[in-house]
């Protein structure tokens, strides 16, 4: 379906060419990441109170504030996606070539991307029961792995630029693994306790900020 | 309604605003693809279950599997939309001048992507009966030969670089009518045999998939 | 509440940053465009059939060609932010500084494009109601006196490059005003005779194309 | 989360990384913004009139006037996710670095940006109870806040150009101010006279004009 390798041959224009399309790679990215962080405000509903007696700013505080299970949903999502959205930059600042292989793993982080506000929705309207959980879970589990699989393809690939030292690739590699480990714990947890799990999911951005800080005194 | 060739004259200065329209050709293009590829997600209903007896986790289990033909249609036309963004790359990695020729039918092109997640929600709805396979299937069928059109069209009026040789824009000719006459067959099929026809629309992936096998010795 | 004037100053670092801050508002713009543009088939509704006696594939047929109205006035509507983000292609060709006057004109003509979903959708859904046309045809009169307006400003602030001719610079002008005049004859019909009236605008695309014929023996 | 200090390194190379990095994020956040601003628009729900007697274009004229508290909404969001961009268009001209800090403000803003078209949902529907009006000023007043620390980041960090002179720095963040001071002050206002404080936001556009005029002299 790709032909991203036909590209990457040598000469100045060849290059400028294959520069165009893995900024166009990026750049359509970053559209989908923009889209789907942004619709999933599209989500929250304003809530709907009738013209009759209750009709007062008491009425809409309670049932605005009633919404909080769909507030909590959408900044969970938006932190998720925006951290995702910071490892897809963190990675293409590195690299400089593409394949077919990358193309891939670049749509499936993508079709996970795009599937975010759906499982946010779940989430938001659903969260008292286990099923949204483990199916939000699951959403991010794949998310993750797609993600790891990216990196670990351009890193196998030579698609890096050759200034990347072994340990930042190997530091990103493990990270790449915390939120489909997380979201996986959390599944379990979600099949024992039930919808208290969801609290584990907030693990993925103490065991990553864990990670960046460890590896500081290395870089 | 365009006047691209106007600006298509010699001189360095006139040839980077040349350049610059045909990046924001291709920038338009790329957030029309962005976005109607994460609208698809935007039709996936979440299931409504009520407050009462039946409010448990099984229910929504239920619930969310019983949309698997909306999964179904929301994973095929994300293929698709992909398959087409990749081949629109992939053509415009070769184009560097445009005309109004050029903007028809690249507008062509966006304006049956824009109709994608009307006929994806149709037939997520509907899947089950012929009406909407035979819709979606003509969405497909336009917008292939839209595409075709645009090859065509930048092929024979000296619109892509002149290193590009005559095997590889045959082929892509080639390529190009690959969906717009799978679409066709499985119209056909639909109104013989219904509902099931839409398995037919797989082939696309896997015809492609023929052809670039076999083209790579050559390349 | 802008200064853009002040980034305006000279050397070569000065010139990259203003040029940067041109391309954003190109982008920023082309990115509204592309929305509003995809959006308008989010209005394009799946018909409802019940699952009852009906739920045939001949009633699916009648369902979605009762549509009509929705699919002329999103197919008239795509056309027309089509032919406005080509004239602002066409005019940021020219366009190589920028200052207050041109973002307020720019703003405005992207409130108008972010307007026309909802007036798309009125039309589609009330396009037998005179009042739906006059409303819609108002919608495209300030939009095109919006794109009118910013072409006279950048013309007449040397905001455009000093190669562009006054001929290009009066036919361009002269275009502009095909659009509201157009418009307002269309309000003014659609008092008259009523819901017939929207056929008037694609005389638009009659005139414009009929400006540009007479255009090409000069150029 | 984050590492865009690493990137900071010396040499050419890396330089082009980080501008890269630079651009990616601008351009993820113009997407943002347009796709928010674009979004308000959604929230205008086209009137719904029966096909009984009174379907008249009367009716339909009547029913759309009856909008315009939506229409209000509408037009005062849009401008005040316009002056946001502007800001954000007018900080990034002199930032030429970047870190975790920045990174971390800027998706505070876009967070604020993406809850606008819900917010501004609120008060179109809501506009006559004090609750829509306080929370759309908070939503203002906490996205003004992120907007300042913005640029009390960017400005203390030294991640801006060193051409930047002390001056435009302190106006600029004496500007960044004038939206969440009169956002708290109408939220005072709306706890005291109702609905009618929404008028005290047009405020912002006042100062910011009267702030931009006092310094023209200066520049």
């Amino acid at each position: 379906m790709v032909e991203g390798k036909e590209a990457a041959g040598e000469g100045t224009e060849q290059k400028v060419e294959r520069s165009f399309g893995l900024e166009r790679i990026v750049f359509f990215s970053d559209a989908v990441f923009a889209i789907a962080i942004t619709l999933l405000a599209i989500e929250l509903k304003v809530p709907q109170i009738d013209q009759g007696a209750d009709y007062t700013a008491e009425a809409l505080w309670r049932a605005v504030a009633g919404e909080w299970p769909q507030f909590l949903a959408f900044f969970l999502s938006f932190s998720i996606i925006a951290a995702y959205w910071l490892s897809h930059h963190r990675y293409f600042r590195y690299i400089v070539r593409y394949d077919g292989g990358l193309i891939f793993y670049n749509l499936a982080i993508l079709f996970f991307v795009a599937l975010m506000p759906y499982s946010s929705e779940l989430l938001g309207e659903y969260g008292n029961l286990s099923t949204a959980i483990i199916l939000y879970s699951l959403n991010l589990c794949i998310l993750g792995l797609s993600t790891a699989g990216l990196w670990y393809h351009v890193t196998s690939h030579h698609l890096v630029t050759d200034t990347l030292d072994s340990t930042t690739i190997r530091r990103f590699q493990v990270r790449s693994f915390v939120t489909p480990i997380t979201a996986l714990f959390v599944i379990v947890l979600a099949l024992l306790v039930g919808a208290y799990a969801i609290f584990g999911l907030f693990l993925i951005f103490v065991i990553q900020r864990f990670i960046d800080l460890r590896a500081k005194p290395k870089s």
